[in-house]
């Protein structure tokens, strides 16, 4: 691993962790909720994929990542490739946008030492127990869920993908033992489907070789960040107005025209009202997140300000964080002999990990044992 | 692997694979059907291990294997404790049930050597390669096939699994390239999903990294073996009736005393006439099967016979073919570590040959390569 180090450890001379001061004890709250004895605290992510990430991609999965990382959590994130199969995927798309996920989290700051970084499709045992899951989870419920139902009403032909989504969702996370899962608000409800499940193999195995695991919901807003054409919808990849969202790829000049361009309202004084004055307070949110502040420390910087100068102020903080991370990831990307390294070591990492649970499962059910365990050790490394 | 022959050599020198040559044609039809330069035939079947099996499966599943690696096909033979998670299992009883059904499968001859026997969950590939075939099935089509229906209306909650249970069955057979699949006759419709998802993938990827695999079907009457209790029945372990049907546990004297108060009718001559005589056909069934006969053969040699001194001639000829085996089975049952040697290196054979289509299949729908050819071929050995 130490060559991976020192190629890793120049991104970290950049000073782009300046922010967290402000909301970091949104992410400590090590209550002690699903952790224990038994099941130390682990977090478990999962990022799909998509390309042409945005601001809000940025602030919402990767730094949330690197600050959960550096607060010391067991941090697991993973490339859910398999997941976005569940539609229709351009298969050479799919696989730059994995590699570009990769360079964009260690971009971020994501340390592949600290944290253990992958590919989901690179480690089995995801798919190994959503099998042994889906024997467990009734038709009926996954049906009913409110995702599944919205993305199935729009399709000619369901795919047996999609009903399997959260189950697979339930495995990615299950399979390391996590006792929290990253996820936006959205996902809150598959994870219940996760918990569920451990209550069924509970039931019907008479043992429990996973903690139940609980949401951790972003709470610094950065789930709220909307279209800055629009800010009544939330920003989006597939709005079909590219000025709607700046791209993590937007040179500096662009997301000072995209700020600008930003619909706001015909009050020229800055104020934190995200019901009634949406898009100023949407540049606020980006203004925090960016700089680090508080709504109040914001507002108070702008307080003599308009809304067009303030704008001037929200596009330098994005630039400044933006630009030193597109220059990383562009650094990078010239660099997929490493990105292949470190996810390969993140892999075979996540392997052991699996393999001791997912060992326990298979005994549980009645699998025969396959290997000793110092066989299957072997083959993890 | 020279000690799993030495130990397995024993058994060949049991005189039992005699009564080949009477039906051995019908598994030689090597007609080209779905191989071909591209596709060199391969055979791949799987069998469940419910435990208790009884002569309906010795002859339709375990003896069939042996006849078909006899013929020189490349034959794989997986034991599908998966597929027997879809339905409520004792997790001991399932464990103890593989064992069983690989110590018979040797005990009837199949030669660890020539064919590839392993338990279906030590080779990840088949789950993984089921999410993958999952996405491209589409729920409606799986939730009309009979089989699905039939078992889905006995329960009040349904499984997941059982929706996705013909999809892992493809991804049995096409994570090894197969070209033809050794199915009873009610699992044809489940080829018919594996075809479909041949054809799905090359529509939607535009390439076709294994051949549309086609049913072998027995042609030896071993699917119509009747209960013997009532011969409108199969022969089934579901059969509340134990005397319905002969153990491959049943010492000599039981397998006689079923044979003797088998259901036929009143007329005493023997004859081959399904439809009308189902009882003394079932015999007659039973009979070719283990003498090795044709139906006329034996009608011949029962000519003087009433039926009732025909039944002992039955029961002399399953004696003849099942005491011998009984008798290997037991020895193998008290060689746990040989029986795990021999799986443990037939899982390592199918991982080999699993890795090699699940990496074309991988490459075509766009996952990340996670590791070079030479790493994956050393963890699978």
């Amino acid at each position: 691993m130490e060559f991976i180090r020192r190629s890793i450890i120049n991104f970290k001379q950049y000073p782009h962790r300046l922010f967290y001061y402000g909301l970091r004890r949104n992410y400590c709250t090590k209550n002690g909720e699903a952790e224990s004895e038994e099941w130390p605290r682990r977090v478990v992510t999962g990022l799909q994929p998509t390309g042409a990430l945005h601001v809000g991609n940025y602030f919402g999965a990767l730094r949330r990542c690197v600050r959960l990382q550096d607060t010391g959590d067991d941090l697991m994130i993973f490339i859910a490739d398999l997941h976005s199969l569940t539609t229709h995927q351009n298969p050479q798309a799919l696989q730059e946008n994995s590699m570009e996920l990769a360079a964009l989290l260690l971009a971020s700051g994501v340390d592949p030492e600290r944290s253990v970084v992958f590919v989901q499709s690179a480690v089995a045992r995801h798919a190994e127990l959503c099998w042994l899951l889906a024997c467990l989870a009734t038709q009926a419920r996954l049906a009913h869920l409110p995702q599944y139902k919205e993305k199935a009403a729009t399709l000619k032909e369901v795919p047996l993908g999609l009903l399997l989504y959260p189950v697979l969702q339930a495995a990615d996370v299950l399979v390391y033992g996590a006792t929290h899962v990253a996820v936006g608000g959205d996902q809150a409800q598959h994870l219940q489907v996760a918990a569920q499940l451990v209550r069924t193999f509970r039931h019907r195995y008479g043992c429990q070789p996973f903690p139940t695991p609980r949401a951790l919901l972003p709470d610094d807003g950065s789930d709220r960040i909307r279209s800055l054409r629009d800010p009544s919808k939330k920003m989006s990849k597939s709005d079909p107005d590219g000025k709607s969202r700046i791209l993590l790829s937007d040179p500096d000049d662009v997301i000072a025209l995209k700020i600008r361009k930003a619909v706001t309202d015909f009050t020229p004084q800055v104020t934190y009202e995200p019901d009634t004055r949406p898009g100023v307070s949407n540049l606020v949110t980006l203004h925090c997140l960016a700089a680090g502040l508080t709504a109040e420390e914001a507002v108070e910087e702008a307080a003599a300000l308009t809304t067009a100068q303030y704008k001037q102020v929200v596009a330098r903080a994005l630039v400044a964080e933006l630009a030193p991370l597109r220059e990383r990831a562009a650094d990078l990307r010239r660099r997929p002999r490493l990105l292949r390294d470190v996810l390969r070591a993140g892999a075979a990492r996540a392997r052991r990990r699996a393999d001791a649970v997912y060992e326990r499962v298979a005994a549980a059910v009645g699998l025969a044992p396959h290997a000793p365990p110092a066989d299957r050790a072997r083959a993890a490394r």
